[in-house]
């Protein structure tokens, strides 16, 4: 339950018309430093005329980028598969120029960064081949540039320090695919060091830059080169890999529901509203309608992966205005807990697989923003709201009975249950009706609970779920109670009239599962390019 | 390449206000008629009062469809599961009421349905536990209704014509637990019915009814009962999932780019516009920066299953306002082939995967709309754009050398390469520059050309794709030179400044694969709920 940067979402919330203001003009200092230094970059770049080895280096001409030569793309070697058995091999590998050390005028090192693996590359002045001019065009290469690197694989004397692979290339050949500007606005060695070696460097007396989240943001295709953001989004890929396989093999029907809907969704002030074509529409706040209304056109079970739009102002650490919601529902015999059923099931395997098969990932994510590995258990632990309420007044925090948790309560809740039972995934049901949306079923033996449920991870709240009002006049009566316009409605609660299943379902926030899971104190960082009420960029 | 409604793009774009209007009188009509044949039905029942039976049979009431007993969902038997090996046995279904069909007073069979599968039911009255009372309620329900059936399994003397499974229940006892409106909008028999059967009638001199494709869209939920379209979104699942497991096992990783975006995505007039918080937005007409963005944040292989928008006005058979996008986008080394191949694979695996695994489900679809198997390939064939419109001049169609094909020559091009090649599949690259949009990389020996290509199904675009512009400063000349506002695009722009990999990539229409995979005539029969310049609802 490690937080690293704390301060975060109170530094982001006060972001303000000015602060854009200079960060544009800050922007615009940057671009023309930039400018500058491409200009000198290349006028260093002259003396390569009378070169008998020219040929061997240099920038590639556009016109060879431009799709004139089919290639075996076997012809290149991964970063990741160079070891020792490519010893005095002749290899080619493509990739950025992660750091660029030259060392006198007769000497450059290369780190060359391919897909998270780094390698070491000597560009070193041979009589025959390397001249002192490539040695120098190796040494003004910009940081980041995309380079490809044709050389023979040598084993050192020493372990290398400075790069994933256990071997150094020899260079003959080195040309620049891509060239990066020289002053990049942050540098990936800043980006990607964690608040421990910061904080370590503080107590030692050395500054060390900190990138703060909303320049990660503004620079985000930079940002996202860091171990710690390459592990996050394989992690996201896996989540949603996971969800589907499961929910597949149980005979899951995979569905996609519009997200331009008329009227105003499920109601409140939340929605962004737009003009279709003439007619007032809005974006669906959740596929909540029309998941449902699948149910009534025999689906059984249906899932679905796609964007989710909240209009509201919510600036927190755990809310975006657009996120990707993983949503299900089913046709239920006759109890809410066989949604909760699927819930457990398919959580524990999800955490089971990333557990086993992004440890890497995991590990990426851990060295810079360190975390304790997520406590399940076997069976997911599920408690009444009342339960939860009542253990949280055992330690003297009050909670009105029919009223909501709040976060700070659901924290509370959560390191109880961690403390009782050993666990940081929970499911609370039974809550009350008043703070469910309309279309919950209210309980059996007391209308003011109802068959619904949330679910917890690490104290946070990642998954909400119910069973569902089928029958219509019921369902038209609990909108109204609601005070939703039923005439907006209409063809969804039609939908029930000609024969409804009981069914429920869930929905679950993809970059909570990830931020949650992964102990990260921003839902920014699990957001490949956030949206909040501040921010509509990159 | 069979179309058995080719009216259908005509007929709907007729629909005018006053059309809906007509249609709106037309339902409120309905909706009378439907309350008081339920006022009728419920009257009906009433003689229960003195059955000492009456515990055998009845509407289940609201309480215990409230969650108030938890059950073993496998006291259920499906009725795909129904046959003679369960022959004297007892068993519980649920399903939906699919015919009834009273006999007399003292019996009534029901056709009782789940999940596509069958069953005939026979409620018969005897001494000892079925009353004429429960025969009554069973031909009272309406039809589409969702009942429970405890019965045992009998063996008939001959086959059944009526129901998928060839065994019969005696039913012992029957609860209607969700009732449908005794007057259906549609009827689930005329909604299912082959174009090729509504013609025999006729030849024979009787009328059937035929129901046309906005009624259908009217009243999708029950639309989408009918054995076809539970094929179609079965067949869509399955086109998604292979194409996601195709490409997580080649290392692409799944990503998640916003919708709602800053400026006006790619430019033009097609895009829906709104207000977030104070700034102008609008919906992303493709991932297309983003995806591309994503490639510069060092991801080398992604991919996204999501909406895209478009505001145009088309009104045909094959263009929706928000459809699935199915995005790709990769490094390359040097060739826009290396997109090629992938796309060639990818799409040959999923066409021999829907020919395995989904023959029951496209078996579905051909007996309502009778379609021939796709003809394609095992390497896909690859024209350029010059061969086809050299094809085309040689049977008398004049292509302008640097203009597009239209809808019509693409079909003849179609037609020609079937016969020709046999193969119903096939790439076109190598297109004009001027036609693509700005992004589009241009060939090395002829800018007048590009790095780009269309894929076709039966003689309809499916696929674009192409090879990018990684160089920033080209990029802003392309997109100047295509009348394009380079400040509002300068955040992508700038991803290309740290260093760009050449990469390319493309995008798939996920409804357009199931409609020409399947050979169907419209669109809107692939979309869940589709949205068209004249629809926003159901």
């Amino acid at each position: 339950m490690s937080s690293s940067e704390p301060q975060d979402a109170a530094t982001t919330s006060e972001v303000s018309k000015k602060a854009a203001k200079k960060e544009a003009a800050k922007l615009e200092k940057l671009r023309r430093r930039q400018e500058l230094a491409a200009a000198t970059a290349a006028a260093s770049n002259l003396s390569v005329e009378d070169d008998p080895f020219a040929a061997n280096y240099g920038d590639v001409p556009l016109v060879e980028l431009q799709s004139k030569t089919p290639v075996d793309v076997n012809e290149w070697t991964r970063v990741e598969a160079l070891d020792d058995s490519l010893a005095n091999r002749p290899v080619l590998i493509r990739g950025r120029t992660q750091t660029i050390r030259p060392v006198g005028k007769k000497m450059a090192f290369l780190v060359i960064r391919e897909n998270g693996f780094t390698v070491q590359c000597l560009v070193q002045a041979q009589p025959d081949s390397v001249s002192p001019q490539m040695v120098k065009f190796a040494a003004a290469l910009s940081r980041e540039s995309v380079v490809d690197v044709e050389g023979v694989v040598s084993i050192p004397a020493a372990p290398i320090k400075g790069a994933t692979q256990q071997v150094e290339i020899q260079v003959k050949k080195l040309f620049c695919v891509s060239r990066a500007v020289p002053t990049l606005p942050i540098n990936l060695e800043d980006a990607a060091r964690s608040d421990v070696e910061i904080e370590k460097a503080i107590q030692a007396g050395e500054q060390l830059v900190r990138v703060n989240q909303d320049t990660r943001l503004n620079f985000r295709v930079l940002d996202l080169r860091t171990p710690a953001n390459q592990g996050i989004f394989r992690i996201q890929s896996q989540v949603g890999n996971v969800f589907r396989q499961f929910l597949l093999a149980e005979n899951f029907v995979e569905i996609h529901t519009p997200k331009l809907i008329a009227g105003s969704s499920e109601g409140g002030a939340a929605v962004f509203r737009l003009d279709y074509k003439g007619h007032p529409a809005c974006l669906a706040q959740s596929p909540q309608l029309h998941k449902q209304m699948s149910i009534c056109g025999d689906f059984g079970r249906v899932f679905e992966i796609g964007p989710v739009f909240r209009a509201e102002d919510s600036f927190t650490h755990r809310h975006l205005c657009e996120f990707t919601g993983l949503d299900v529902e089913m046709e239920i015999k006759k109890h809410y807990f066989e949604v909760m059923d699927v819930v457990d099931r398919l959580f524990v395997a999800m955490f089971d697989s990333l557990n086993q098969n992004c440890k890497k990932d995991l590990e990426a994510v851990a060295n810079q923003y360190p975390f304790e590995p997520l406590k399940y258990l076997r069976n997911t632990l599920r408690l009444t709201y009342e339960e939860g309420i009542q253990m949280l007044k055992e330690v003297g925090v009050e909670i009105e009975p029919f009223g909501d948790l709040n976060t700070e309560a659901e924290r509370k809740l959560g390191q109880l249950v961690l403390e009782k039972y050993g666990t940081e995934f929970y499911i609370l049901h039974r809550y009350p009706l008043a703070i469910r949306p309309f279309y919950t079923m209210p309980c059996y033996d007391n209308p003011e609970y109802s068959n619904s449920f949330d679910v917890f991870i690490r104290g946070e709240e990642i998954i909400s779920g119910a069973q569902r009002v089928h029958i219509p006049e019921f369902l038209e009566q609990r909108a109204q109670a609601c005070g939703i316009e039923v005439k907006t409605i209409s063809t969804y609660i039609d939908s029930f009239r000609y024969g409804a299943p009981p069914h429920g379902g869930f929905g679950v926030g993809l970059e909570r599962v990830v931020m949650l899971f992964c102990g990260l104190n921003n839902i920014r960082k699990t957001s490949l390019y956030p949206r909040d009420p501040q921010r509509i960029a990159p």
